[in-house]
């Protein structure tokens, strides 16, 4: 299906384009009151996940309303574990839960991995195929995935965590053990990212949620490596990395097979353009709390922002937006970037 | 009296040493079972830090165990909010709960600030005084405070938080009042360190515990203004300015009137020395969570972070010292130190 609106895709091969893309992580979600009323009548998070219609649903909703460059899949990084093997638990108002967790080799070696475990989220696939036919090439559809030591951190931590000291004390104790965890989750992520470009994904961004705990030699072994070995193996579409909170591995990931980079907003455009090149598209940046501004302020911050990255950017947050978030904040920002024409 | 050990305050104030002082944020806590013993007979965190006789017992305890170079008074950045108005709880295993926050122009107009406020912390200076004097110039005494930001950020939000977006809200909504309570705050602190300074501590530390969830921006606007007046005021002993995850800060921060700037784990010591200029004496920063490995790894870590920094430099961690680290870690890491000689 031909798309009528591909700036997205567009801009992150690098294509010169007349204004950047804008989209907001986390745009299915609280922000919208359709989205409110639909998990209302859900009995939790993981039915909305596991619900084709349901998820395809939501994905829609802020390309109806909020009028975005794109739709990101309505969906959850934990998938993953949870195909391979560990389930998880969405608590209300706690976030994740892991009854299990990783605690040995022996609990590694009875995982699930590759493709065995990417076929295990038929629902995720059902969910984009179906999204993209409503859709009907309205916009791109980004699909993702938590990167290998985010999920790691979940899987050996069991649940959120300030410090993630749990997992961390595996990379420092035991390294080999880590080592073959990150691997097998790889394998998994590789399967899994194909197929989803397979039933409709346009981009693929990787989510390194928790990068920023990491010092800049813990990231370069332990998570860097794998980064890199899923953006070599995914040429079927564009890829985002987007490691929160790791500034200090700009320059690593610039040297990744992918094709856009994302920020939070303790980067400042001009640092990040630094450390990342001038080859990679960035996304990001603007501080979520922003959009708690009056509009007015919002779209001077969005203009401010758009004038600093330049060319090669695709507008976003620096952070999914917080639930929150007046909705008139939101509209600001991604019109102030729909009304911005490059010089 | 006169110290026996001063390595700490020859070091900050620019002196050749033959080797870095060490000592660990935290170090007074639970990762000693002395400490653990004092705190099991009490009601609560509370008493501890109200009552000068446990608090200079805990705050010399590491002194005898671990053989640090330095003490730091036992107490918490949560006396300047209680003593302006604003009391707070210490629930068990969640963190501060401030019952009443700040809404207002009204309820910041209604906080006692400066001189007035620092005269409520007499249990702080006793404390100081005690220790001093039990210590017996065995080693220097460290005193310190919140940064403005970061006990803004408390007692507008009322809690811990991942994102602090009620704080930062303020901010962007109603910078104004922002900046009224950001002065009250910075006046309260200064009468507070100095009232410190008085009563025996030898060196102060500024933590900017929350200062890496503002944007570089936002940082230079809430934050740097306020604790540049604290530098700069406090002229009886030497300051560190510890800004955890502010590392877009350190070069703002290197051209207050401090002595010391201390470092997360995400900052390798060569980036931290750059960014900091070569004036500054340094401070950290290996991840707390490198001593849950072995003695080994433990000691040839700390001999590569000393390496790498060179001299200029105070051993510490990047962060506080998580409360289930093992003991042999932390000895390893403190000997490790105390056995280096800078060539």
């Amino acid at each position: 299906m031909k798309l009528k609106n591909d700036l997205l895709l567009r801009t992150a091969r690098g294509e010169a384009v007349e204004r950047p893309p804008v989209w907001l992580m986390r745009q299915a979600g609280r922000i919208l009151p359709q989205y409110r009323a639909v998990r209302e009548k859900l009995s939790g998070f993981k039915e909305l996940v596991e619900t084709p219609e349901l998820a395809a649903e939501v994905t829609i909703q802020p390309v109806d309303e909020l009028d975005v460059d794109a739709a990101i899949i309505f969906s959850d990084i934990l998938v993953i574990p949870e195909a391979m093997g560990l389930a998880y638990e969405m608590v209300e108002k706690r976030g994740p839960l892991f009854p299990e967790t990783i605690r040995s080799e022996g609990d590694i070696q009875k995982l699930v991995v590759g493709e065995a475990a990417a076929a295990r989220l038929g629902y995720v696939y059902g969910a984009l195929e179906l999204t993209r036919n409503n859709l009907a090439g309205r916009v791109p559809l980004i699909g993702f995935s938590g990167a290998p030591w985010t999920l790691l951190a979940y899987m050996v931590e069991g649940s959120g965590s300030k410090t993630f000291s749990r997992a961390k004390r595996l990379l420092y104790r035991e390294p080999k053990l880590a080592h073959l965890l990150l691997e097998k989750i790889t394998e998994t992520i590789i399967a899994y990212l194909k197929e989803k470009a397979r039933h409709g994904a346009d981009l693929i961004q990787l989510f390194d949620s928790w990068a920023g705990i990491l010092s800049p030699a813990s990231y370069r072994e332990f998570s860097a490596p794998y980064l890199q070995q899923i953006c070599s193996a995914i040429t079927e579409v564009p890829v985002t990395v987007f490691a929160k909170g790791a500034w200090f591995a700009l320059e690593d990931i610039s040297r990744m097979d992918c094709q856009v980079i994302g920020l939070d907003w303790n980067v400042s455009p001009e640092e990040g353009r630094r450390r990342a090149g001038e080859e990679k598209v960035l996304q990001g940046n603007l501080d979520p709390c922003c959009l708690y501004a009056g509009p007015e302020q919002v779209s001077r911050a969005a203009r401010e922002m758009l004038e600093a990255f330049g060319r090669r950017h695709i507008a976003n947050l620096g952070h999914g937006v917080y639930p929150d978030t007046p909705l008139d904040g939101v509209r600001a920002f991604v019109q102030a970037v729909k009304n911005y024409r490059y010089k």
